[in-house]
């Protein structure tokens, strides 16, 4: 049987929300307006950072247009659709490479807020979600460590918190906590028990001995903030700054994963089509060898593969995503699958148009070979394409184990496999 | 925007049997349990036909089960599931090689009832629907022609029907008439005007002047009836025989393609699956090398590669079908691309499985090699994979020249892809 | 630096009838004429067996035309080509399936001359590796056993021979022993003391104690007299039954391993191309949507990819022969990447082929749905994908170690890959 | 029959300065040392280029330990090694992306070299190879023009160059003039007559008229020099300024191109390895879920897929190295399929090394994305991979045409490929 069974009903602000199929299109048709018309103008030159003023003013205009924060609820500023409508949205958001930053849907902020919505107090919601909600901060998430610490094996945790008599300090080392640089705050992962126990803390950047003690310089170029090192050398925070209950930190983790992994999915196919878009654009105004490059075979192979590609992502997309609405578990299960395929098929997109560009696919004429230095790193983040493979082979061998033990339970089990 | 906009509400039959979420769930478990104990055993060994006693016992039991025919009208005695939820129940149908056939839902029957049910005469559904869908008869498609005739390309046909006093005179040879050795009439396309303007026609096989002339012996073995050639010689047939209405045939083609494609992707992704399970059986039997082959990441790449296969292929042709039935003709442009991803990861994912087997996967210890061999043909008929990719390139060129001239025509119009 | 060495001097022979460039090109002209015009007319029709009276005929034909065991001593009837000048040979006699065992130079038999003629005593070369060579006997080789015995790992022999007083007596059963059916006499592989100690037996068929026990049916038809299984049952031997000498079978495997690898992806190289051929035959015979097939460039990117690995192939495949004439263990090395990737690469340009000829591709028209059977095997046996691939892996790993050890003895020895 | 007939003898001076297996093995190592302890420690940060004062410092190094310009004759203060000997020394040198400007066997200068040893007057040797040779001047090669002018299909050609009393005067823009800017000379070609009529020019940088118009940036960093466009204004040379012969310039670019895109390939398989290495480096000291990462399948699937393409990268170029010497237009056609295979191999591998790094590998912490900025414009440059298909699949459809009209020529001649 497929993965499908609704456990929980979604909560009820996502139905107040849910748009029609009518409204949901005219939504879409808004936004990719909007990316056209006043995101992709400002966008910087391929290589450069977006200037923190123009990212200001095109975020005012994004919330003067009513399309800011759209999987935010509306009680905190957002449009508030409910997961199963945010893939076309942000799509449409993705095809400009600032555009999930002015639409405030970027990472990390969108996947804090969206867990923050389902887990903080509500005192930590108006103290830190409500701000990120609104655009007036913004903030990161500490869960990756220097090896050998919590990496692709999040059992390896080895930053500290240890109760005090005021709260909790915590020790430790995070790396690779985009957006550190920028971040009015982070929410930070440390062992609070045994292996496998640990609580997650809403740490504010500038408490005492929370330091950034070196810049990492990566590839990309969209995520506010750099990716640096952030140290922790007793840090003391109060009771109050433990997100949800403590010792649930791995469980809320689990809250925090599929969507987020499955946002940038989205964000990054829209990122395909527009790489797309620039190639059909140039291979019809090319002509090689006496007809056009549109119209060659060799050059359709790449168009058709391309073509392909955006829509088993985007099938694999939604469907996750309706899943992950109806039953978080088996929703984050599919989300590790939607994540391998997404990551690795939007690479090739952009690589193929790259190649239909020949020379200037990998000038500054284009931007293309910047965007995938931008999508390089996502076969590796959230998980890299081995580690969830192995995952998710791992997973087959014990779906159809349990399989094959109910079958022998029954009376008259038998191997459906084999011909003897 | 993503193709999706809903044109036609669906026939009122289709939503009188629409399923609950909890329903569908339900049928889908008896077709599974039905195919696991009732048909996996009286499965034929590799490489040989199933044999007729055999398959009219099976399909006896299906009908006790209420199991028969899911995708016709109640009726005519089917269960009448509307075509988006018909993946799920074909997909299990597939999981053995002859559970569609016990189940009147496989090629061409399938796609015969289903365009028969949308533009046959209530008299042609009588004479020819009912007993297709009530298992008393069966049927066969004529369409391809040997070359130079009609093939990837129907502009191509060379079969011609031209009137008589008494109805039309059918003249020309069909190849690959799948089913024909069985079939009780033919449902055959030929040319009565310019290039592109055709009828369809049912034939009775024991029409003067229609003979079968040569068997072609291809590597699969499950559509009953072989792929032999049919030729017409001034076969006469009534003004009753044309399906529908005459010269219609190219638009009546359209609404058989886009469903029959992809529940040849439905029925195939259940052997798909039943050839993961084989190997997942086997790899967990199996010690090598120290330790569980399992367990090993060799194997454990070749399993995750087919998991991520076969949910990308189902989430494709979920949202393929959803899509034909809210609005047939983006959902036949989807169908191309479901087409080629599906056959081809079917076929890769039956080839790791094999790999996974070593020796027993290649002998008739097991059935694998035959699967192989029953889909190998999938990624040639039905379009093959190049030239669904040529048509896939086109539209996509198409398309975007479509958004291109609409944005010039905007006032301040400008090109969203370069950077200069 | 790279594989190379040369450790020891190609025995005398190899040198005395190695041909000069010019002389080599006409011997393969030859068998490229004899192949067209003696052998493929007589190839039996897909799926058939060739029938031995007309092999007998055919090799009385290649022996006339001094063709006959090209890789055996002139001593012992063959042309005695060194191994660097196998592989073109062997390529033109693969060109059709039936050529290698005309030729006399197909698995297994070609694999054990090879390993008679290095390591027999010349009694044994005399008794077994004369009448082989001349085609008046034929062998089988028995290494694999049922599962968990010898597979991809041969630390499972569990294969027994003990000592008695007149010599040895074997138990066990092997499977797939290939050619078993006709064969004379195996030489089979027993454990004779710790794990990885075993010693080479010549055995005839008909000793006491030996049955063939069960038939295995594969996919492919070219390998004379079947897979089948052969129990040993307490069979009697004598001293001058154990091939070289006793405790020395790892070893001597490993003499077999390299060339016998290499010579499968030379015959399967020639059948690739035969299919490549017919494919361009049939690409420029048919027209479709108004233009010659081989001028569409969806069927160039497959005629292209085609013609890449086979040329890829080749290249792997004569300078794995040259090393492995120079030095056998670094050649055996290679042998292990070339078998990987030639039989991955031939398999595609099969798959290719049937692709260009579209619905004849897959029916008896045309052979090469059979070829695609008879190469699938190939991936698997004699080490499969993965097995080699671990291997590679693993080698890569160790070697890259000691380098590491080499510099870090050095006295300013740093690393070479990090920038910090 | 296969590519191969030596044609020519190869050139005195190559035979003089051949090397024997052993000599050439010593020669490796000694690159290979001097690459690992005098230029990886002057290497740049990634993204940085090379300061000329450190570049001229290493070539003085090279020169001191007579390893510079070892395909350049002795003559002119080269090595003077025949080009089946250049492989392994450029793999060697590659080995860092800057070993080949060290070694003064860097593109574009390498190519112009070799063309001029080949085609120059003594006259012209003399003021133009000989200080390329010895680094004290450099060079580039102006082919490619902006759209529609010269690019994948040299018959674009729009630059002109017409007779003036005193010799010619050059008109027309060249792109992707790479090294330009440090360039003392163009080799230029300008059309002289009909479509295809072309002649090559020596054309010092300072001529009156020649302009340095646009710097292109791309991804890459280790041609000196950037590749500009550079406009020819009424550029008057002297008739001494032709390379050899005027108006065959097309027949020299092909002296050039076969080799001087094999080079290519040999120096970024050095690249290639280096990435191997750096992975093997980090998989051996990183552990995850418990086990060293060298030691776990899907890392070892890695390792191995690399090693299987730089394996078969190297045997394609020995083997068209070999054959480009002995026969200059069939190992220009196998240079076609060399540079497709290598450049997409090439890729793949540095891709997978980042994959093996994780986090590290997109970062500046490990020079390999840098890498794969550096060998991405390489699938395009010297022919995109998809424009070498379509001239290679066009080769092998015409090749097998010539075979069948030999075929038919014969009495008896029959098709070898159908059953029928």
């Amino acid at each position: 049987m497929i993965q499908k069974a609704p456990r929980r009903e979604p909560p009820s602000d996502d139905d107040a929300n849910r748009r029609s199929r009518a409204e949901l299109d005219h939504l879409v048709h808004r936004v990719e307006d909007f990316i056209r018309d006043v995101v992709i103008p400002a966008e910087p030159a391929p290589g450069q950072y977006l200037e923190l003023p123009v990212r200001d003013e095109l975020r005012a205009a994004a919330k003067a247009a009513r399309l800011f924060a759209p999987h935010v609820s509306s009680k905190w500023g957002g449009i508030g659709l409910p997961l199963s409508q945010w893939p076309e949205v942000f799509e449409a958001a993705g095809y400009s490479p600032i555009g999930p930053v002015v639409l405030n849907c970027m990472a990390p902020d969108e996947g804090n807020m969206h867990m923050l919505e389902q887990i903080a107090t509500p005192e930590q919601k108006r103290q830190f979600l409500e701000p990120l909600a609104r655009g007036h901060a913004s903030s990161c998430f500490g869960m990756t460590e220097p090896h050998p610490g919590a990496g692709s094996d999040p059992s390896q945790l080895s930053t500290t918190a240890e109760r005090s008599s005021s709260g909790w300090v915590i020790n430790g080392e995070k790396r690779f906590s985009s957006g550190a640089n920028l971040a009015e705050f982070m929410i930070a992962m440390a062992r609070t028990g045994e292996v496998g126990e640990a609580t997650m803390f809403l740490v504010p950047m500038d408490t005492p001995g929370m330091t950034i003690t070196r810049q990492i310089n990566t590839v990309d170029r969209v995520i506010d903030g750099g990716h640096p090192h952030v140290e922790f050398n007793n840090v003391s925070v109060p009771d109050s700054a433990v997100l949800g209950e403590p010792h649930r930190g791995m469980e809320y983790a689990q809250v925090r994963l599929g969507p987020a992994r499955l946002t940038h999915c989205m964000r990054w196919l829209g990122l395909a089509r527009r790489s797309q878009d620039i190639a059909l654009d140039r291979a019809h105004d090319r002509s090689l060898f006496g007809s056009r490059l549109d119209e060659q075979g060799l050059a359709q192979e790449l168009i058709a593969q391309s073509e392909i590609d955006i829509e088993a992502s985007r099938s694999l997309i939604q469907r996750t995503a309706t899943l992950l609405e109806e039953d978080n578990r088996a929703g984050t299960r599919l989300s590790s699958v939607a994540k391998v395929f997404c990551s690795e098929a939007i690479y090739r997109v952009i690589d193929r148009s790259i190649q239909l560009c020949g020379g200037d696919g990998v000038s500054d004429d284009l931007p293309l070979a910047q965007y995938l230095n931008e999508v390089r790193p996502f076969r590796i983040y959230d998980g890299s394409t081995e580690t969830h493979k192995w995952a998710i082979a791992r997973r087959a061998s014990r779906r159809r184990a349990r399989e094959r033990q109910r079958r022998h339970e029954q009376p008259d089990g038998q191997e459906s496999g084999s011909t003897k």
